[in-house]
Formats: structure tokens, C-alpha cells, sequence
């Protein structure tokens, strides 16, 4: 079992990764709001990004740099997101990346551009360019913390998760941190999130090293199904460690690695769902018996989306009807209802397909009061399983979203 | 153009059609929750249902009724969906039309039982069978308004629409009810929608008018993309009209009682929207310039079903980043944003994928005010388009859910 750092004062830092923050008053004012990451020479970096067609301007810029560059360097702000901008939006990131890259002595294309916030509004390029300057004054390996804080937009805390590996003999490190609390349903990304790591990891296992642990933890999580423009996550790996180079993905250093960096990013992606916009409880959806992975998940994500199922949640009443009328209309081929299952917090609910003879309604509600709810359902058709996590529907999530840009 | 009557103390009573209600006490008391239609022995039936695999019990029985039977009788009940029932379910189901057949004089097989309301409880059956007593005693073809009060649950008012029109010297007459304010995105069906004409119908005429009509009216609207698992829509042909029997759908009597049925099957789906739970706003979401109806579909649905679209509508904020994002993230293959336009009420707000440059914010806000607000989105990529109706999201929808079992 790994120890998980959850603490942001208590973070390891990566050796080799530096990182400096500003209050480039984007949006927020008395807040820091930009982030310089600085990487060493020996850094490779693998990251993927969110599918939606109207990808931000910094997402294509960094996508294109990291293809055709080694990266030294990742800026991000916060509270604009540089989406919908058009040409003029993909000069300005190209021009925070020129500032950033004479910051850290790289080249433009070296630079990887993040951000996050109000679409359609351009960045407020003179305060960008003077808060990069003040960022790169404050690089040093602890500012991990900072760096989380900085970052945020709706989020009310900062998400990070850090763990150290003994791998035959040499301690390796995996930091991360992340954000987002709305407009949350990653496509292969999630909104903003960096993980990085000392050792020495060839590009293509670094990437297979990402895909992995996105797959189980940032594509498990939906608030409202909704897909931000700017969803992005990024691997880091300084190649400061002692540990000879990772170059295979079967060796037992990959493992570890790879384990360490799966637990890290499970634990970014569920800190999202624990702080999204207006969630009063953190939900797991375990599908279970399905032919295969896909319709496990149509089934988790049709009911961890319901805005039926989500606000009964909120009301903590044990609405089964609304569970199975999800699971009904997920589109799973052929589905025989006689063979579903349906318990909450291990109270068997449905049992084939209808409600429990053994099942009372102060069950029920016993099962629904907690704040953490566990939804398991059983297709009976297969071996397949998929999790996912999710969060309730409150009036706080429509006054949020309601009053987000006044 | 079409005279639609949509008060419902004017409707035009259908020949040969009875309607009776009564108060049976299956979650309501004081109000009438109990409908009997009687159907003369001319009488075609069409009807399609819900597609969502736990579909209730009374939608299986009526699914074998009509495919085997005259049908000659339907009974609806409202505030309990009888769904997830299992064969308690099925039984208490055909009870019900037992009973009914009793009542109207025909076989069990020739009633249709419909259900509304909570899944996942059992019928009280004493009232049910008290309920359709009752109401046979009420039986005749005023009973249009009445019969629309009574299958009503969350809805807070009565959706109707009757029109007459002349088919070669014969008047004939279309008149139609329907109920739903959650739970609501059709698929290939609606909540509880019964439409009736007094013109003898081929059996197979009389299903295509209804897809037809059901195509550009239930099938186009959406509250929370929940889809129930009762919907069912059903077109009756009393066969009382001195119209000859229409047996063609190349016919010009056939072309006329389309669009009759069709007008009044998109203001029925509309009045649904118009009384969605919680809603504030009637929100006509046109996709235009589309490849194929398809992906015209994927993205007003995926726009109209977005929560950070619908809580930006509540708050009158012309958030047109989450325009895109969502039109983004419909999944339309090769989508080049960069010929996207987005207009709300006419105000251009998105040209060729960017803010357009004559948009100010006062003028977004300005087409935002009104109670009515059309979004046209066009992809500018061929011919095809889809027109989706739908509603805001607001405290109230939260509220009305997360109370609506206690």
C-alpha cells in the first residue's frame, strides 16, 4: 500500500522541478494567479489533452510544441481560459511563451501554455508578460504548494498528492497537483494536472506511463458531463533519480512507477469530485458483471450524469427508481432486466431486477445519510467492471454556475 | 395555417371518443388521477413507447395488447409509474384491464394500461379497480379537459391542442393531450400523449402519421436528457368522420391530417417545456448547416442538455463559452470550428468560430432578457437541420427533485 501525501505543506519536491507563482491580476486580484514551471535539461514529458473540437489556443500551441520540442518549461494561468479566441488568442500564447522562454533561457517552442478560466475573453497580455517576469523571480523546488493555490478558479482547495518509492534500493518521488471543479467530464485529460517524478523515463513509457493512470483516475470523473476547452495533464519526468533510465514496460521499476503515478493521479482526479461546484457528497459508482468495459461505463457515467439521480442524491432519499431508469436508458444492447442489481452503501436494493423483499425504505435512507455513497450495480451479463466518481446536484452548483462571470 | 386551439375549456371533442375520470386515490386525493377512454369498434390505434430497458410494466402489457388485439379501451393512471414492479407489476397490470374491460364491454387484450409517477411502488390495486368503476360512469366525449387535469403529476397545468380542418368538403378533427415536466427526453416516445381523429385510418397509415409527427415533436425535446420509463405516445382513429378511409400515404387527405396531427403534436411537446420543472425560460435551440440530421441532433442536444448552458440561461448571461464548449464536445466528426456561428435572438455572438466583432455584452445581455430565446447555431458544413426545444435549469428543478418523494 502506498503512502499518500495529501497535505500540501508536506509535499516532497521533485529534484529538478522548480516552480514559481505570481499575482498577475487576470482575473483575480490579491491571489496569485500564474505559474512558471522550469525543467531541467534531462526532462522528458508526456501529456494529453481535452477532445472537444473548440480546443483553447494554448491547447493547440502546447500540443504542437510538445510534438516538435523538448520541453523546459510550462506556464499557466488562471481565470481565462484563452478559449474561443481565434488567431489573436493563439499569438498571445505564443507570446507568453516567448517571455516565459527568455525567462528560463529556452526557446519559444520549448514552452508548454496552460490555461484555465472564463472563455471567449482575451488574456490581458501586458499583466500575463509582467506576471511571468515576477514568477520566474520565485522558481524553487517547494513551491509545489503555491503552485497548487495558484492554479485554481472555482476550486475552494488546493488538490495535490505526493508519494516517495523505494525502487530497488532508490527512493523515487511522484508529485502532483491539479484543479477543476465544474465543467468537469474529461475527455482523455482533465482540466488542468501535473504530475511529475525524478527518475529517468523514456518518452513512449513515459506516455504509456500517463495513458494508464489518466484511464482509471481523470476519465473516471464527471461533475455535469460537461467538457472543458481546456483540459489538460502532464507527466513530468526530470531524470534527476539515481535509478538507471525506465525504457521498458515490463520491468519492475516500471511497476513501481507506474503504481505510484496511478495512486497519484487517482487521488488528483477524486480531490476534484470532493471539491466540486456545490457537492455535498462524493459518490462511487462501482458497474459491475458488464460484457465489457464500454457499457459499464455508459451505465456509470448515464447515472453518475442523471439530473434526476443527482439531485435525489442531494436530498440523501434513496430514489431507486431513478437508478434504475439511468441504468434503463444507457443504451446497454440487450439488456435483461431481470438480472440487475442495485445496492447503496452495501444495502442490497434491487435484487433481479426489482426491489429487494428484504429492502426497507429506513434502510434506505440509513444507507443514503453519509456523505460518501457507494453505488454498486450489477449487470449479471459478463466480468467486466468500471468505477466511477461523482458528486451530487445542489442549488449551490446552479447558483455557482449561475453567477460565475457577474 | 393551422387554427390550433389550445384552451382546453374549447376543444373539439373527437366522435366516437369517450373520456372519464376519477379520483382514485393512488397518490393524489382531492383531484382526479384516474383516466378511461372508450373506443368505438372502428377505432385504429398507433403508439409508440419509451426505449428505456427497464420500461414499466403497464408498457409491456400494452406493447403485446396492441400488437395482437382491436384495441377498444385505455386506462391511465397518474403518481404511480407501476415500473420496476417486476410481475407483481405485469399482474396488477392486468387486472387493470380487466377490470376496464368489464367496464367498456371488450376482452382484457383490447385495453391499453398507461402508468406516471413513482417508480418503484406497487399499485394500490382496491382503488385502482374503485378508480376505473368510477370513471366509466363519467364516459363521454366531452371529456377532453378533465381527462387532461387527471394524468397530470409535477405538471402544473393541462397541454392540450384540438384543430379542425377540411379535407375535400369534410371537416375533421385532430385533438390531443399530453402530460411531463421531468424525466424528460423522449426517446422514440414521450411521457403520456394521446392524440385523436375521427378519420378511419389504415392501421399502417395511421403509424407512419405518428412517427412522423412524433419525430418533429417528442422526439425533439429535452428537460434533463433523463428519458422515463413509461413515455408513451398514442394516436387513435375513431373512424367516425364521413371521410373515406384514408389507405395511402400519397393521398392529399393523408397529407392534410399529417400536418394536423403533426401541429398538434409539436405544441403538445412544446407546452411541456413550457411547464418543465423549475423552468424559467422557453429555449428553441436551431442547429443549421449540418452535414446530416444526426449531427444536427448531437449537438442541440448536447447544448440543450448541458447544466453550465441551462444555468447560464437561468441567470440571463450570455455565456457563450459554454455555447462552444458544448458544441465542442457534441462529438461531430472533423468539426472545423472555425466556421461555427452562434446568434441568440438574432444577435450574431460567435462568426467563423470567434466573437464576433460587432458583439457587445450589452447586446448579448439585451437578447437574453426575454422569456423566449432562440439559439441558432450553424455549422456550415451542408444542408441539414434540426430544431430542439427546451428549458433553463433552475433552483427550482433542484428543489422540485430533490423533495418529490416526500
Amino acid at each position: 500500500m502506498l503512502e499518500l501525501i495529501t497535505d500540501p505543506e508536506k509535499l516532497h519536491p521533485v529534484p529538478g522541478i522548480r516552480l514559481g507563482v505570481a499575482n498577475a491580476n487576470i482575473k483575480y486580484t490579491g491571489r496569485d494567479d500564474l505559474v512558471l514551471m522550469a525543467l531541467p535539461d534531462n526532462a522528458q514529458v508526456a501529456a494529453v489533452f481535452t477532445q472537444n473540437a473548440f480546443c483553447a489556443a494554448p491547447v493547440m500551441v502546447a500540443k504542437k510544441h510538445l510534438a516538435h520540442s523538448q520541453v523546459r518549461c510550462l506556464l499557466v494561468n488562471a481565470g481565462n481560459a484563452n478559449a474561443g479566441t481565434g488567431q489573436r488568442g493563439i499569438d498571445d500564447a505564443l507570446l507568453s511563451c516567448q517571455c516565459a522562454a527568455e525567462q528560463v533561457a529556452c526557446s519559444t517552442e520549448q514552452v508548454l501554455p496552460f490555461s484555465t478560466g472564463v472563455i471567449g475573453e482575451y488574456l490581458p497580455m501586458e499583466n500575463v508578460q509582467k506576471g511571468i517576469v515576477a514568477a520566474a523571480n520565485t522558481l524553487q523546488v517547494d513551491g509545489w504548494q503555491k503552485a497548487a493555490q495558484a492554479i485554481l478558479t472555482t476550486d475552494t482547495r488546493a488538490k495535490v498528492a505526493s508519494v516517495q518509492v523505494d525502487v530497488g534500493g532508490t527512493v523515487i518521488t511522484v508529485t502532483g497537483m491539479s484543479k477543476g471543479a465544474g465543467m468537469m467530464k474529461p475527455d482523455m485529460a482533465t482540466l488542468l494536472a501535473y504530475v511529475a517524478t525524478d527518475v529517468n523515463v523514456d518518452p513512449d513509457v513515459l506516455k504509456h506511463c500517463l495513458n494508464n493512470a489518466v484511464r482509471s483516475s481523470f476519465n473516471r470523473i464527471t461533475v455535469d458531463g460537461d467538457t472543458s476547452t481546456n483540459d489538460s495533464c502532464v507527466l513530468i519526468a526530470s531524470g534527476e533519480s539515481a535509478l538507471p533510465k525506465i525504457d521498458n514496460i515490463d520491468s519492475s521499476a516500471y511497476y513501481i512507477l507506474s503504481q505510484a503515478v496511478a495512486a497519484v493521479c487517482e487521488h488528483l482526479a477524486k480531490a476534484i469530485i470532493r471539491d466540486a461546484e456545490g457537492a455535498t457528497k462524493f459518490i462511487t459508482i462501482n458497474v459491475l458483471q458488464g460484457s465489457n468495459e464500454q457499457e459499464c461505463e455508459a451505465v456509470a457515467y448515464t447515472v453518475g450524469q442523471s439530473p434526476l439521480v443527482k439531485t435525489a442524491l442531494f436530498a440523501s432519499d434513496p430514489n431507486w427508481g431513478r437508478l434504475i431508469m439511468a441504468i434503463g436508458r444507457a443504451g446497454v444492447p440487450g439488456l435483461d432486466t431481470r438480472g440487475v442489481g442495485v445496492s447503496i452503501n452495501n444495502v442490497v436494493i434491487v435484487r433481479n431486477g426489482v426491489r429487494a423483499e428484504d429492502y426497507t425504505e429506513a434502510k434506505g435512507q440509513e444507507a443514503m445519510r453519509g456523505k460518501d455513497i457507494v453505488i454498486d450495480i450489477s449487470l449479471a451479463r459478463g466480468e467486466a467492471q468500471v468505477t466511477v466518481w461523482t458528486c451530487d446536484f445542489s442549488y449551490d452548483y446552479v447558483k455557482i454556475n449561475a453567477e460565475y462571470r457577474t
